[in-house]
């Protein structure tokens, strides 16, 4: 992961930085990087996105908040023994764990923590500014890849440690992506100031996988006119996600967002509810059905099931890789407010767009097209490496 | 169904015209005429369609050719029986049953047919025309319906009934669509004629279950960047579909079809196979089961799996009047050849278009965008009850 | 359904005579009675049953308790219309259908109810006893086939109506059967009077799907020393069922035999929960689908899915002719108690007995053989007709 | 896997020595004797037969025949990549791995073998003595885990390998375990030397997956007289036994099986086809899917589908340890011809015996229990190290 002098690099920020998804992410990276697998589930290293100018993965450089504190090579050997790191790639990129462990920093708010909320913000700005100024990153993009939160409780109420961190990303001047369904930058005071910024942001909630199928099924019901009569659907899941998400309020929010899908796709909300349970002797693996009840010619009644086996740390950590490049290079070229045309990668995307998976990738090329286009004028204006540029945002 | 004097109406003629797809064509169109049941499933009932001077349900008329003599009220009970049509529906349009039923003629090659080719070209010809005359129909489109052939053995051998069919349709001057994998118009012998003929058609093999599945999820694993290894898929169905295509030389002609459409889509073809099983016990329902094995971020390995419960007849019928209609109107103004903005509805579509039903969807819609604005210039030129027209375009 | 003179009929008495279930039970056997349709899911209808002296089908007279209004022959009609009973055959038996709808008595307690719950199980045992002595029957069994309770507040809340009826069953003098998790006899109440009472009962909730198949699986794994690691479920059901079950409280009542079945074939209680949807879409049919992790040798982790698609009160409703025979037998030849001999057809079967399904069949022939050797003795002795016995029993 | 020198140790002599089922099971034996895993899937490790008399795993001694050369270390290295053997467990039995591998010995006919079929016969039986004399074992069981064999040619045409196995096995005194699908001792050749030997044998082919969910689900719809219609199902496979299979011929061996125990159970062959696919992607692991279509009371039509995902060496392992020491028990104590209360663990069990899988146990712990009240009287008649015992008992 070596670059040479000339070369800018670019910083991953990752709130959750001792998780599944990171630690898959750090070791991936440096995995294809080191060419030891294809880069399979990653868009942006299709032919489609060649001449967007997307930084290089050897370029990216990892660090980030958590409040865990068990070291990234040893979580790579747990989810080696889980099944999710193929045997021997942890210990091959072994170096560029332990770089990205050095660059992890403790998260918060931490039980008993007295600091107030912007003490914490400043904190957490603070330890982005570092990291960049160390590397020299021509600029970083915080991702959220931390476990879901309960949805917030109102007005009036503290600010969510997801949000906490959106403002220090804010404040430190970085685009920021959330990947899951945490309020992060939707809280209405990480709003407000998202606006007033001049930085990019995307998201929430990577569309990893039953609402990956349900964002190509439903327009398929709508397209052939077949009338929708229920959508059911359970996941089974483990790891930390499974824990985190069996607590109703948590699951509310991440239901939310499969919800607008089918809203969104069939233009009705059909019957049928949304089922998490947490069933450790899964591990970090998901098995999620789905069971679609729907009306033909003539009211015929017909069924659709479908059975999903997926490991959700591998679905999410090549969508992180390539939101980090699509949208350090959307900050490079100046763009800024929410990214709409990554809606491809969310459950419940910000902006405008449509919702079907198909015409989300048609409208995610386009962009990448466009930001190969962009190419000169934007580098050199946004560059947070430049003289009295990064954290100076806000 | 009566249509006023003014009113041109349009000949729908079906080839399998007693069996159970055509049978829930004719049901169903009256029907929904009748307002007894909303349109499910039929795409041209849908807004997108509304200015494309598609001839209304009301105005087509039904006949066929039948090597069976079973008469269609008859038939339109046992689906009853089987839960294919809604208890009541066969019985309140049964004077369009016995309507349809009395423009049947008898098919063929049958068994001692002393006829030749050409004799039977002739004789299915003459039966089209007099169906247009004493209609006084504006045009009629020639659907295949029919259970599937098994595939062609090669030159020399005699042409497969649905090439004869397909050779009477232009001779009668008529547009054709093929809804089975049946040779049709893709034999040399009649693709030449076609492209001699100024007539529009359309197939083949309508995409109505595990294919239309295949469409919207091969598609989202290459999008996704994900990579299939293996897809297989095993199909049981009873009624006479499932008897026909147990029949190892009709299977393979259908399942060239489903193949395409994962070669298509994937842009490379996995492992795995496809099975069809005839099962009486299941009647006119099929269930489709997929499998899909593909690999994620550094190789790790995820399954999907599909289950289709859906009836055959009750999935293909409105898709059938669909294409009737669009064809007609094609004909209308002026279309003439492979009508490659249908791909929406086949397996293994005519001309050139795209594999994935999302673009092939917006495709549709841009052509039935066409045919509004083509509106008043095709009508008049190329109706085909104005004198000396019908039967002489080849 | 007539019977001779000098053949004893025998009264079944369904508490809840106007739901799904009552209706397919009454409708089925005059069907199976009239030779309409073979006596398929009815176990006593097996040559294993042949001698047992089970009162026969047509000596069966049906009433009941209900709280709704709807007439049976209507009830019958929309069954058809949701293919639950096939077409024509609740025209074909329409007077046994008025017969038993005469014989149905308002329920209770209903909203704004006055009465005292003595003054309820009073006047249930009354049109209990009148519907026996008005059909000069031998005896009569009474069925509980209403919809789920919520699970009970405890002591000092009021007696469920389940119990009510239980009850008045006792007071009747008549065997007791609960097809449903509700309590019904389980409560102390109840409880204490049955061991007074010399009469026989049989419970709860029959086991029709997903327990059915968890009673074979469960001991499956058992037996070849697999380690169940987690069993998940959902069911989806429509119905006055899934509605009645949407209710958190009736659906733990449920789950807790569920959940029994798994704790006792496997020996342990392994992760996992079970989900019950209301999904009125689905109208009378169930899908239930199963979640099995299980551990092989050397740890290696495997899975076993079950997809069941059924309708519950086909599955039902031979069951509870079954029970309503045998229990009247049992009845009839002296037993009392808790009929442990009956757990084949439970979930929470009374008494001490095996809990795989192979078993409890081996035990049910046995019982039924048994009940063929006990004839003679137990009919005169215990007959409900005779002077001075039936509604005495308490 | 020290023995003390007092105690009696076993062989078992696998045919297929190298191939995925051997290479587990010798890996097996050694982990769950060193106490690296509990003995999950051992029927005989469970409390039923801890009195039995079995020959303790400690005591287990393996070689074998195969055609192949690949080592058993290297063999689980590779089934260790494949997520059948637990990372680390190959290496912690690298010895015992190493010990058994120097106890392979050439198999047959390999391509342009000049050697007569005595001649085989002949060198396969001194392979086996020898290995019996040289570690001075009590006895040794036989076992053919090899690949399975396309179905006999019939009349006339030359022995297959796997019978020219089992005789080498009579020759040398050994009792005998088909745990596949091929010919083996069920060849006429064969059969008749059997019958004149005093050895036990036992086969064939190993009820692991599908079959086994059979064995439970044919005896439910039986018990419960639901009315079968169709019984379908697919497998897929990949490994060395998805390509066997993968030959009709072979395949037609293995699905006789599979029918038997639905005609045993259900008493009649229901329609429906079973499909084995090799799809070289999923390696070790199979996924089966099966479609059950049955009739309800007055024939409401209901499906039942299984889905079973397990890895075949994983589940056959456990099993062919289980048999290797009940049969060496039961030529201990005497037993000999077909062991028909092996039933439990063969989809076409030799000898008589109950189908359903429930009395198939019971019929099992019943022999476990005989095999330890047969104790003392056989072990001494019967040893085969016993002067002039092993190899002259044809």
């Amino acid at each position: 992961m070596s670059a040479s002098l000339s070369r800018p690099r670019v910083g991953v920020w990752l709130i959750g930085a001792r998780g599944s998804v990171a630690t898959t992410v750090v070791t991936g990276c440096a995995a294809v990087t080191a060419g030891l697998h294809p880069p399979t589930g990653m868009v942006t290293e299709t032919p489609a996105f060649t001449d967007s100018g997307l930084p290089a993965l050897s370029d990216l450089v990892f660090g980030g908040h958590d409040t865990l504190d068990c070291p990234l090579p040893k979580r790579a050997e747990t989810l080696t023994a889980g099944g999710v790191l193929p045997p021997g790639t942890a210990t091959a990129v072994a170096a560029e764990l332990a770089a990205a462990d050095r660059e992890i920093r403790p998260g918060g708010p931490i039980a008993g923590d007295t600091r107030s909320e912007t003490e914490l913000i400043t904190a957490f700005a603070d330890d982005i500014r570092d990291f960049v100024h160390r590397h020299a990153l021509e600029r970083a993009v915080v991702v959220n890849v931390a476990s879901t939160e309960p949805a917030s409780q109102g007005p009036g109420s503290p600010l969510p440690a997801s949000t906490l961190y959106a403002l220090a990303a804010l404040r430190a001047g970085c685009p920021y992506v959330n990947f899951t369904p945490s309020e992060g930058m939707h809280h209405p005071v990480a709003a407000r100031q998202a606006e007033q910024s001049a930085l990019p942001y995307a998201g929430r909630d990577g569309k990893t996988g039953q609402t990956l199928l349900r964002a190509v099924l439903g327009p398929m019901f709508a397209q052939r006119a077949l009338s929708v009569r229920a959508w059911s659907g359970t996941n089974l899941l483990g790891g930390g996600d499974g824990a985190a998400l069996a607590d109703p309020a948590a699951a509310a929010a991440k239901n939310a967002g499969k919800e607008r899908v089918l809203a969104d796709t069939l233009g009705t909300v059909p019957e049928g509810e949304v089922h998490i349970d947490d069933v450790p002797a899964l591990g970090d693996w998901k098995t999620a059905w789905d069971h679609i009840a729907f009306d033909g010619f003539l009211g015929t009644r017909m069924i659709l099931q479908t059975i999903w086996q997926g490991c959700d740390s591998a679905l999410a950590a090549p969508l992180v890789l390539d939101l980090a490049r699509l949208t350090a290079r959307a900050h490079e070229t100046g763009r800024s407010g929410p990214l709409d045309a990554l809606g491809f990668y969310f459950k419940d995307p910000v902006g405008e767009g449509p919702s079907g998976l198909s015409e989300q990738y048609e409208e995610l090329v386009r962009f990448g097209r466009s930001l190969g286009q962009a190419d000169g004028e934007g580098r050199a204006a946004r560059s947070v490496t430049g003289p009295g540029r990064t954290g100076e945002a806000l």
